[in-house]
């Protein structure tokens, strides 16, 4: 009897555990799935058409209206006019690269081939082909011009793909068009300029001759090779850049003619006026802290006026441009964080301030545009809360808001032409992907669609995950932490914490969107029986310039004390193992993470720190400037957050990774740590991939969280 | 009762313990014990002096004769002279660098200093002070010249200071007169060598201009900096070098007229004939299997005659320059392997072969001399055993041997001027250090030292080591392992076991002296519990030309088969886990290392390889091409050896570690194997020692036997 009672028990801890059994992640799911086979479903491509419409991309194949899912244009028709031209079909539709000219003139770029179609005519209205090589491609709507780079020369093809060259400098140090001008700080993502009317061209002119060279070294040739970087450090010499106007009748070009302060200067904001006339640009000096948007004109590059200054003790950051909203005579938007949050003003072009936009203890994330009467304009902000994203109408004359996207969480939105219905696209903790057509008062017109949990739906189950906020080292700031737990938690048992940080400026982990913004890996950790924790302290991103710049001039300082105020919270939790808590971070997290390990080694027993910053004299100019200043006017500062001097209070076991071919983070940082380690006898693993720049992808990235993951069950678990 | 009996135990075992308890071995001990407080007793800088006599040098104080332990000379004395002549006085005699003239004259380097101190006279008979950066020092005793280079060009100071320039090439790919030419191999220490009588010097020209450069970097400056080095990577352009003839009364330089072979020839043997006016070089193609042993003329550099050559399809390494023996007009001694051993031949000078003056299975280890007859002569050899050491008398015409070293080991002596006596400095497993002084028929005078041994005089128990033989895997050739067990030895217990390996040509780690020749990390981790294993494979020194050629063109495969042997051996023993075997080496302990643990996965479950080899492609020119020739032709043994075809089959933990100034193994190799493992996604930890060369020194040789031993202890124990 007792044995059958036994063998009974047996069969039906089998069956219930079959039934219970969930298919478990993988670490090649846990990199990459959450992108692929695991991204919820959604709609490809999604652009304004007409007035009041959308299109979307369907399999690559078809664009079709999004609200009625009728067929505008297949490939085939397009295709057929391609093949027309001599040009071989392309295969898929670039849905990730189109735009509508017009109701009838398609652009989209298929490799090196520059395409407008045009859907009346069924035939192609631009066909040129740019150098295989061409970068920075900036097409010109007024004149049906293209302006490119290669290498470190501007180019530009006319309509009938005639190519032009602009520059032809021979030192590699002048780059010219190049978006990566003050290294992509200061919201810069592009170098080439075209004025409104199409007659004149601004590109940076960046020259970096006088900048030191970092080495890397490529170990994929016979013999192992030097590859040179420019990179300057804080405190170093810097590169220096002036704004080109070529014009397009004369062939020639004039440079701004910018005084202000000294060579090392930031151009930022670049902007044509609405009639091609003048031009802006937001000249920062070195040090920061003195904006002037200053006023060129163009035909001759000379400086008309200053049209205001900022000044901030700590740092100003000009982000974007000028934006003049058509119909708005000489009159502009301009945003700033000069009241303490990131907000709108206009202004007119003789620098008076009409009046500020927008007002409050949150921040516009993004302006999207005015409706046609100039009644309205859109924005993002965080109003509603600091880790969601909404999109509001606001009163132009009266500022009065109103949120237009109504489900809690991280709104992304296309507005119409008319600005009459947009197509929002919203995820939160709960849904992964709603789609929907909402009208100008918020109310929906169509449910595109509502994407199942991409998880349950494929037999995975995932741990519990909890967003909520705790106090700050401050005692008054509520910070924002996203906590998961286990699958088949068990509240009785003590499980290894991982804090995953990031930490540093410009920079947000916790959102109310669809897995609390975390990367599955997270989940994979937690699966594998680990609490994962992660806490935005102050110093991160969308908190106002209050929030934001607690870290000037002593990087990580306040954050490692929000930080411990995570881990005090941690610790009350029931669950949590205090004796097995890990942590792991990437560039300014793996500053965080030596930071963290180094001045808290009885509570951290192991971290994983990569591409980390280790001594702010290491870093860039610019980014490392803005927060740190330099070594000369700082010393202090640098001295008490290097870790270079932390490295002999290592007791945890820390393995650092970096990309050997980092051009962000250099490998002289962690190298040196390990220098430092060496000298002050401290034990310390370290990890290189010789391929790699500051991130891991593909298979590398698999690779690395793999390693990652093994360290952490070799010592944590 | 009861209770009174367990707390007697308790404190019988407390006693016992204490009692039994052990000083343990400390990482400190066991990286530099060896050498500094737990070196055996010894005596210092003993030299031969007068006929029949030997000095030695007492605490940097006194120089003191051998037999008597009178006092000869002081340092008291040596300093009044110093002193006089406004020099600085010295605090410590440099035993390590002193040499008698003759009985008068004491000659010895103190820092840049160059003296002669005259006991006589008590005045100095030579002081020149050569300038701080000087290297490759030679002082010629006939003309009382001092030659040395700085950087790249070579000088002499005369008797009196006067400083001369021989060459003054500016480009720094043209290196004269350094004893790294040809990257060290064929013996060559030395770029300068004087003729006889001092009226001329032969120097070193090695043009490196055309050889590539390998790029490390230099991380300890405030921006990295590439610092190149000059390697010439197998099958890649080579150096090139000519010898240079210095005349001092022309002051003119000729260039010995060598056409053989092509331009990247290798010049060897560089030696003066007794009588100034020819000098010879052994001319090696690059190939290295064809020897021409060319004479030339001193006054123009022309070529003479080919006195003879050697040929092998392996290959030909000299590795000696020829001897002249006083008193033997126009004959010299040459080494050869070419029976199969390194045996010595007498020629004359016209390149006509007297005889073979030893022969045998075993080989000549080194030429010590003749006596002042001509009657005997003396020499190293393996003779009594492989793993031995002894000093043998040889009758010049019969060629009759006499060993005159009676006790087992290793001895090293200094022979008397007369070669009446010599001083024997010896140990043996069970001997630390023995001292004595024999007389020429190998009967003891005087017992100098018989040094205790220093573990047990300071409280150390050391495991135990054993000495023995396996069969190769020829199934014919024995092999000599050393094995140690941990202290407090359980026969019963199964211990982790650890191969410590290096395995390639010019190296022997087994020998009969003291501790076996092991490092004393070996038994640290004896002590820690760890049985260590060391296996001379074929291969390896001193067992001749068909044992140490069985690598070529094929580096690896049978040493594997040879190490596999000791494994099936370490298998028998029962107190062996077979479960928990680890290999560790360095250079190409580290290629055997990764070559075991990725041909052989199931049998090493952790590695630790330092400084590898991984692709011989990225070996250097002159060892390289010796062993594997080049890739061209032999690319199925490149492909063969190469672990980067192997990162796919690691399974066992693996630790690789490299510094990141490494110019004798590069950097490339094993970050092309870390690039492989990335492309093969299989798990590798790595190391880099970012100011380390290819061997670690002092604090950081510290921390890496630390982190090479926390390895083991976290994956292997």
């Amino acid at each position: 009897m007792k044995k059958l009672f036994l063998l009974s028990t047996i069969l039906l801890t089998t069956i219930l555990f079959s039934f219970s059994q969930k298919k478990e992640l993988t670490i090649e799911n846990a990199v990459s799935g959450q992108w692929r086979e695991l991204y919820p479903e959604h709609i490809n491509g999604v652009k304004a058409y007409t007035e009041n419409n959308f299109t979307y991309v369907k399999d690559y194949k078809q664009i079709k209206d999004l609200k009625s899912d009728k067929t505008i244009l297949t490939l085939e028709e397009i295709n057929s006019a391609i093949v027309e031209t001599g040009n071989k079909e392309i295969k898929y539709f670039p849905y990730w690269n189109y735009s509508w000219l017009n109701s009838n003139q398609l652009k989209f770029t298929a490799g090196s081939n520059n395409y407008i179609y045009n859907s009346s005519t069924k035939k192609l209205d631009l066909n040129i082909t740019l150098p295989e090589k061409a970068d920075n491609v900036h097409y010109c709507k007024s004149n049906n011009y293209t302006a490119y780079t290669i290498d470190n020369n501007l180019y530009f093809s006319d309509a009938k793909g005639k190519i032009v060259d602009i520059t032809s400098d021979k030192d590699k140090g002048i780059v010219n068009g190049n978006g990566y001008t003050h290294r992509q700080e200061f919201g810069i993502t592009e170098g080439i300029f075209w004025s409104p009317n199409g007659t004149m061209l601004a590109f940076y002119r960046k020259d970096e001759t006088m900048v030191a060279d970092y080495p890397l070294v490529n170990i994929t040739k016979r013999i192992a090779e030097v590859s040179n970087t420019k990179y300057p450090m804080i405190g170093e010499k810097s590169e220096e850049v002036t704004l080109g106007i070529y014009n397009l009748k004369t062939g020639k070009t004039v440079f701004a003619d910018v005084t202000d302060f000294t060579n090392e200067r930031y151009l930022t904001s670049i902007t044509w006026d609405a009639n091609s006339k003048f031009f802006y640009i937001g000249v920062l000096n070195r040090e920061q802290n003195h904006l002037k948007l200053n006023k060129y004109e163009a035909k001759n590059g000379k400086f008309v006026k200053t049209l205001f200054e900022e000044r901030n003790e700590k740092w100003v950051e000009p982000e974007h441009q000028l934006i003049f909203p058509k119909g708005l005579d000489n009159k502009f938007v301009w945003y700033s964080e000069r009241d303490g949050f990131n907000h709108l003003y206009l202004y007119n072009t003789e620098g008076k301030l009409i009046r500020q936009l927008t007002k409050g203890n949150w921040l516009v994330l993004d302006f999207l545009g005015f409706d046609s009467k100039l009644k309205n304009f859109y924005i993002y902000s965080t109003k509603e809360s600091p880790i969601e994203k909404h999109l509001y109408k606001v009163n132009f004359k009266t500022g009065k808001m109103q949120k237009l996207t109504s489900a809690a969480g991280i709104h992304n939105i296309v507005l119409s032409n008319s600005k009459k219905y947009f197509f929002d696209s919203y995820s939160n903790k709960k849904t992964p992907n709603n789609n929907l057509i909402v009208d100008s008062k918020g109310k929906t017109v169509k449910i595109v669609l509502e994407a199942k949990n991409p998880y349950t739906e494929n037999g995975y189950e995932l741990g519990k995950m909890s967003i909520g906020t705790i106090k700050a080292a401050d005692g008054k700031t509520d910070l924002y932490y996203r906590l998961i737990t286990p699958p088949n938690f068990d509240p009785n048992k003590k499980y290894p914490t991982i804090v995953y940080v990031y930490g540093g400026p410009h920079a947000q982990l916790v959102h109310n969107q669809w897995l609390g913004d975390a990367r599955l890996w997270n989940y994979y950790m937690a699966q594998k029986g680990y609490v994962m924790f992660t806490l935005d302290n102050r110093g991160s991103a969308n908190r106002g310039f209050e929030f934001e710049s607690i870290i000037h001039r002593q990087c990580g300082q306040e954050e490692m004390k929000d930080q411990m105020k995570g881990i005090d919270f941690l610790k009350s939790l029931p669950y949590v193992d205090a004796d097995r808590i890990g942590v792991h971070g990437w560039s300014y997290g793996g500053f965080m993470t030596t930071s963290l390990i180094t001045n808290y080694p009885e509570t951290f027993k192991v971290g994983v720190a990569g591409g980390p910053v280790i001594d702010w004299k290491y870093y860039e100019v610019m980014y490392g400037e803005r927060y740190m200043d330099t070594p000369k006017e700082n010393p202090e500062g640098f001295e008490k957050t290097s870790l270079l001097n932390k490295a002999k209070d290592l007791k945890g076991r820390l393995l650092m990774i970096h990309g050997y071919q980092d051009p962000v983070v250099v490998p002289q940082n962690s190298l040196d740590f390990i220098r430092s380690c060496i000298k002050d006898n401290t034990d310390i693993d370290y990890f290189l991939y010789p391929e790699s720049e500051h991130n891991m992808r593909g298979k590398t990235r698999i690779h690395l969280m793999k390693k990652v993951t093994r360290y952490f069950d070799d010592y944590l678990k």
